[in-house]
């Protein structure tokens, strides 16, 4: 057994003990401590056998484990907890040392304390991880921040513990500060609006063609063999294929209809909104849940009238299925085009350095969003790393050009039939929203100069100006 | 010439002369000071003979000039200078004087400073002030939170200067602290909404119809005869028939279709994502005039591949304009509706008790968004101060089954033809969302608990439930 540890997790709620696990099964000698010593002394007594472990029982003990630069990962509660755990032990460490904060902060928190512990001469890390506890435990996707300094040491034992894909690690450093908790947060907003097309594609084919949950995860099956192959669209055909064993009904009708959201997906839109990204895939996911969660307006809201009409029949119907396949595909384009951008955007505000294909690399293993297409992505931006939106590439504009006759008879179906697609709807919203030549927000440009004064710019010549709108000649100035 | 002022404004840029003046008219004694004495110089000079002013020198000789308790409106740019003036002021006063922040403060800063004022035993009253330079001048609408007790003398006042409609003031008081910015936030998000509306009927209108922005015009004109009558509809109108006078043009073609946002309809989203009110109009409205502004991404997007057919002919394109204002009717509905459900919200999340017939009253005059749809949405709540949504009040719920046919063939006329509509998308998405018997969120629960034991609850029975997905009899427990 080594003498210290190469570094030391605390916090071993299931998520921490994973990520220790997964550590040490790896050969890495780990320091183990908890706030209770309970969790430190079962993990040991459950799962010493898999590495080896150094279980401390006080601070002092913990870090006097650890070998040079100490490597500290903190895996508790995001906030007031965070802070505290830091500085229970930055006052124990030494110049150089390092702090792994691996839970779901929020990126601003992470540049605070990053700066903070950099005065200190401390090396604070955020790191994202995603994939839940199995993925903790047998490979997440990894997303770290900090200096490039603290990669050295810390990212080979990280990539050690993630997941792979052709070989490739799922983790690289993403950039400075809070870049890596930044990068988890759009992870999970483009999560949100994954799940809320998926959601939207199962009542389509439910709503306008009648088909049973059963039926419908077939065809789910069927997409995963495709370009749709991914996590998601897997469990999406198990969750529909299951049968619920009380009532013999379909699981998916036993549930309530009622989705929760967490923190991350609205962070996402929040951060979106100050970036000045238009990342409305995201935002209507959000929406949708809460919309759902909304019991008593729900029910109130029941007798509204819908159209008389509600399923496809005969000709209509045909097709439909593949219909809803390419829409979901390019509406997915859009959501990550979306996500991607939001991504260079905070890279610009914050002076982050993120190369975007790394980043879809990275996902496409460990964690939830791990698909096929995320190798497009990887190498649309490999290919061309400036690249303004995904749906300009090779690939991804040849796909929409393809979809677009289904996308847009999908998206007409569901208004005429009365089924709520805002994720399906804000995606082609948008996509034709960027390629319009002009758009009518000249006509509100227009209308805030008459009841604002807010002046407007013009196309053929540079300047603000202002029109006399109150007076009869409505004559035109300079601003 | 009267001793004192019943009331004092400092800063005296061209909202606070104009709210200064329209109290002087009103009859009321006017302390008057700015950080720089030109301005108040230069309003004695040009507008003195308008009523009674007293210019003040120095933030003593303006305390002084004012009777107790002292009303002191401060108008100034928000964040810091607000802060700063209050810090002038605030030493200078004794208990029970008030002091006003008439500007477009964030409700968390007035229920801050609200807060700390109020230790110090003042009052301070944030107010939303709705209406431009010339609603300031002649009658804005008037948004004020803070104590009951400060609007017993600060009520009157504002009620005199503000915009009247069928003899009722445009001004009441909203609710405690941060109410009044809160709800003026709000107003300005809706006004986002319907701006974004008016723009895709126009659009839509050109677009598919092929007309020319004057023969446009003449369409706005009549239906700003009918229930769409509002200011917005009105200056539309006025905006689509300019020409421009250097090119001949229409004057809506010369003009950059790059839309501006301010801070407003950003923090209504971000609030309403933190209160979890599903308001899509707005975001949808904000996210249209942020892409309208990334000019690199659109022009590297001019390529993407549209629809073959952009146009509508003969049969299809007669009764389509009609189609449109009932569209647009529908759509504004649930724009509002999801507006006043935030302030709602809102009122409940902070403990104000706000009357949502008298927010609607108070912006059927003096406001960016009055219209006399507002009384509607008055009488609406006055019959019902409880209802859910205005989707349900009886007028509304009429209007929207008459107009539903419409409204769906419209969203799928656009999508279609590849004609951007995200807020008349956002708001058919909305409203079958809200009227559906099951939504899909079920399946999300579904996923949720599959891949990260987030737990579901039932339809038939009360408790949280986790299926063992990862096991061969996928078990359901309760958790």
């Amino acid at each position: 057994m080594a003498d210290k540890a190469s570094i030391g997790v605390t916090g071993l709620a299931v998520m921490g003990r994973n990520l220790a696990r997964n550590l040490a099964r790896h050969g890495h000698t780990v320091a183990l401590h908890n706030r209770t010593d309970k969790r430190t002394r079962e993990l040991v007594d459950q799962f010493g056998s898999e590495g080896e472990f150094i279980p401390a029982y006080s601070a002092r003990e913990f870090v006097d484990a650890l070998e040079r630069p100490r490597q500290i990962v903190i895996m508790v509660k995001a906030g007031e907890p965070t802070d505290a755990v830091i500085e229970e032990f930055a006052p124990l460490l030494e110049s150089g040392d390092v702090i792994v904060d691996a839970g779901n902060a929020h990126f601003a928190d992470t540049r605070r304390r990053e700066a903070q512990l950099r005065e200190r001469g401390l090396h604070f890390v955020g790191t994202g991880v995603s994939g839940g506890e199995e993925g903790a435990l047998h490979g997440p996707s990894i997303m770290p921040g900090g200096s490039k300094a603290s990669y050295e040491s810390l990212g080979p034992l990280l990539e050690d513990i993630s997941a792979k894909v052709d070989g490739d690690p799922c983790c690289t450093h993403i950039g400075a500060d809070g870049a890596g908790h930044f990068v988890k947060m759009v992870h999970n907003g483009i999560e949100y609006a994954d799940m809320q097309l998926i959601a939207e594609s199962f009542d389509l084919l439910r709503g306008a063609l009648g088909h049973e949950p059963a039926q419908i995860a077939e065809v789910f099956r069927t997409w995963n063999t495709g370009r749709l192959d991914s996590y998601l669209i897997e469990i999406t055909a198990q969750v529909l294929a299951h049968t619920d064993a009380g009532t013999g009904k379909p699981f998916v009708d036993v549930v309530a209809d009622q989705a929760e959201q967490k923190g991350t997906g609205r962070w996402t839109v929040q951060i979106g909104l100050d970036l000045g990204v238009p990342i409305s895939g995201i935002a209507e996911a959000v929406f949708a849940r809460s919309l759902s969660g909304h019991a008593d307006l729900r029910i109130g809201s029941r007798e509204l009238p819908g159209p008389s009409r509600s399923k496809l029949k005969g000709a209509e119907a045909e097709g439909f299925a593949d219909d809803v396949e390419r829409a979901l595909y390019a509406s997915k384009i859009v959501a990550y085009a979306q996500g991607f951008n939001q991504i260079q955007a905070g890279g610009s505000e914050y002076g982050w350095d993120i190369d975007l294909g790394a980043v879809a690399s990275i996902w496409r293993g460990g964690c939830i969003i791990r698909a096929k297409f995320l190798d497009d992505i990887r190498g649309a931006y490999e290919a061309e790393p400036g690249l303004p939106t995904l749906l300009t590439s090779g690939g991804f504009n040849a796909a929409v050009a393809d979809a677009q006759d289904s996308w847009r008879r999908v998206v007409a179906t569901a208004a005429q039939l009365g089924i709520p697609t805002p994720g399906f709807s804000t995606a082609l919203a948008y996509y034709d929203g960027l390629r319009a030549p002009r758009l009518p927000a000249a006509l509100i440009q227009g209308q805030r100069d008459f009841f604002g004064a807010h002046t407007y710019r013009r196309t053929d010549r540079d300047g603000a100006f202002h029109t006399a709108w109150a007076t009869d000649d409505r004559a035109e100035s300079e601003a």
